[in-house]
């Protein structure tokens, strides 16, 4: 019985970079995680322990730090574009490759109200990600935002859904949201300020998930897509997963109190999960 | 600007559930999370806030719970079929669903020899999952296996690699191959014995690890996959993931010390990911 | 044989807890988690399962609950002195008892330059800490701040320690030093504005941290202790500890390359830990 | 004003050590995480950078893994032992020090129904924990397990507990109980068999938690404690450490169901913990 392999592919993960770049007046902090994962004419490693064809992981690691030196204050994007260019100059036998950025920010330490030349803070939880798609043909550029976490405590019902014998949930007029937002949307072209896109997509997320009424979870996801589509037209699509992070009601009434939606228990699990993507009508699938 | 709404699911993650079988002689426990996600039509609820086609991810949760009442011996391909079932039959809207089942096992604790009717221990660290998909005209079932660590002392080297400017590794004639198998396989029909199957794949994955001689992390995965499809005649293919979790040789020779393959250190990142998935010819891609 | 039981306590531990207070023209969160510990009488319920003394945890959880009601808006210290009063005040069996309350802070999302009423986001990934500890006779307050993270890129050097034969480090004249912040103070009495005495001691530890010369994280250490003290006096001792996130140097010099203090690789172990407390002088042990 | 420094102590985290033992018929695999903390003569380097006294961590490292050199089937606590005394000897301004070690167990891999010479697989999710502390004048060695995670599905209740106005747990005749045992035991000297201590006492906790009929978690707590004792008088005292891992009942009745202890959804939060030491007579506090 001859077997057939299909959708290999390899690389290395968790590869750990932090750049200092070192200007006169101030110091800027990359904290990074890179990604690289690669397909190509690999079939002999795996099905005959042949490695003339195999770039050792420990070799795309190496790459990662000799690559970002002399580039300390370069963004995310146009570093995972030159790095997998490199690969795929260098090693005819990759045909397609990935590598994906992600880090948090840190933003210099505030001591008597100026920012501190080379101490910093990282600024919160959310991780800002990158993800350059490469073949021998084409390259494509996303950039994506992780955890970003949010809560709104008014401005939220859910109603009107789908009974069946198994329903038990109330309807729900004013009821707190919160979530994560997790987003990622591909550019249309390479010409772009990265680092501007980005902070305009996370401010019209933030500002929307703020200003809308959700009508559900479902509801909210349309609302920030077309915020972020709409405030960023260097964007073609962008693709957003929000975990529902319930926070139940507590019935205090046995105790004889009265929760005016004062007291609430977050729950980690079970946990909704809602996930679509929204496209320009160009790049629809 | 019309926006178009694409790959939208929604769904409900880490449902909690634990089954108590109450035989005779002794009891059986099966310590699951269940994942439910759904997609059809529920454009409304993403557009215009209109959740009359919304079936509310609670009533998934409680789902699970009714469902499995009268079925706690079941196993967790049957039950994941039965729960996705019940959700296309129920509710019109829904075009195509996932379960997936993940569990530990859990064995009687032996107490003198015997093993204890009611008192368990968790088996190990590895889980099982089980991964059905349906939609009104078909079911797949697929199962797997997450996380079981293995380490091979001996039988594993890895030479004759693409050098290039940025390399530095040596080649490596008797190295520490660690990694945790992950593995998730398709069955051919829905007539099988889904434990027993299980526990043959997982029994040939183990053996040819220990068995085979390694040339590099892609060879083992291309082996363990032939020996999980020959030992099962039932598995269509196999899609195996196996991070590659370095144990660095310690240098004591500044120590005065030679290191004769006795000390290592074992690191988290980077570590390289091999994945790949290999079939028989009829179910190639 | 005659065992003796010592050093006995149990409570809830992760209890969760949302407050929201709802004000005219704005909400305020608090998101918390709390941890409940008691010692008493128990020891019939270890010796021989009587559990006439036993409070259930449950109970303890029911508690936090609806002793929050009403309270939508009250700091940390302020609950958690009320709740280990209410304990005990209404279980004569408890001798001794500890309340912890833990949480990140949460701010309102910026829209358009305001803050908006209702929305908020996570600020960082730090948490605020409060530690109440009561006795029939006495109540004590502490504070803290876990995981606050931070990196300088200069003004940190180790040098001078000792050599032995096992010594490979070399001596740093200008490293990166990068570490989380985690302090734990006590209040000279509980005349005390909570909120504001926790936003002095962070800040101060943060400017020491930006501004003083480092001659080793020992050294850091000492420099923050002193630098909270001085900055709050209504705090009585402070307790830091700092594990030190290594970022090493990335030789490039077999790629023809200089590193000159641009490129590093973040390590997550091992790593260094340093931990001490500094108390003005009638405080000390 | 002068400070005061108190309770410093630092050291070595998460040192990752794996050691093979290769014999002509088999190798043995020890896979140990070692932390080191030092108490001294350092408050120069506190106080005023001065590092003459500093060992550097890194050093501590090294050390590690030069000792570990030549003795690579020596178990945990004896290899704890001896690296404590090479600092104390080495360096004179160490007063006190503490190395723990954990670490899995890896277990041969069956192939063909037998132990494979060269292949392991981890046994299972618990970790085996060693501890010693030392000083010029003493030494002194504890043991202990983590995580060892067990299930009883009958032969526990919970009854006859306080009631008080926020009560609303149902006494429970018959319920499921999850918990995790982890337990820290001292040894009397160290003239030990400490493998075959270690096996006597998990396997005297294992077998108690099954026999026994438990009132609450704290008496399984003291069943636990004894069993030890009683299986193993090389140990002076043990401490134990018991979460609660709730399996809440589902109330089916809605859907027109009877949960016969049958269904029950596990939680994370909050959870309940219980703790106590036990000694014999001579070795309580």
């Amino acid at each position: 019985m001859r077997l057939e392999l299909a959708d290999s592919h390899y690389g290395k993960s968790r590869i750990r970079l932090l750049k200092v770049a070192r200007f006169e007046d101030r110091h800027v902090l990359h904290d990074w995680t890179v990604d690289v994962s690669m397909q190509g004419d690999f079939a002999a490693a795996f099905e005959a322990g042949d490695n003339r064809n195999v770039l050792p992981t420990d070799t795309m690691k190496n790459t990662v730090y000799a690559l970002a030196h002399g580039h300390a204050d370069e963004s995310m994007e146009p570093f995972a574009t030159r790095l997998g260019r490199h690969f795929l100059h260098e090693h005819p036998q990759i045909s397609a490759l990935s590598v994906t950025v992600t880090g948090p920010a840190w933003e210099p330490i505030e001591a008597k109200g100026t920012a501190h030349p080379h101490a910093f803070r990282r600024r919160s939880g959310e991780l800002r990600v990158a993800e350059v798609g490469g073949t021998r043909k084409r390259t494509t550029v996303a950039a994506g935002i992780a955890g970003l976490a949010v809560t709104k405590t008014a401005g939220s019902h859910f109603e009107g859904f789908v009974q069946d014998r198994f329903t038990t949930l109330a309807e729900e007029r004013d009821r707190v949201l919160a979530t994560e937002i997790n987003a990622r949307w591909t550019y249309r072209d390479q010409e772009v300020d990265y680092d501007r896109s980005w902070e305009q997509v996370r401010q019209a997320l933030l500002e929307r998930f703020a200003d809308h009424e959700s009508a559900s979870l479902q509801h909210t996801l349309r609302e920030l897509a077309d915020a972020a589509l709409a405030a960023c037209d260097t964007i073609a699509d962008i693709h957003i997963t929000l975990p529902n992070r319930h926070c139940l009601f507590v019935d205090l009434t046995s105790f004889g109190l009265t929760n005016d939606g004062e007291i609430f228990m977050p729950t980690d699990a079970p946990f909704g999960v809602i996930e679509a993507r929204v496209a320009r009508p160009d790049r629809a699938p």
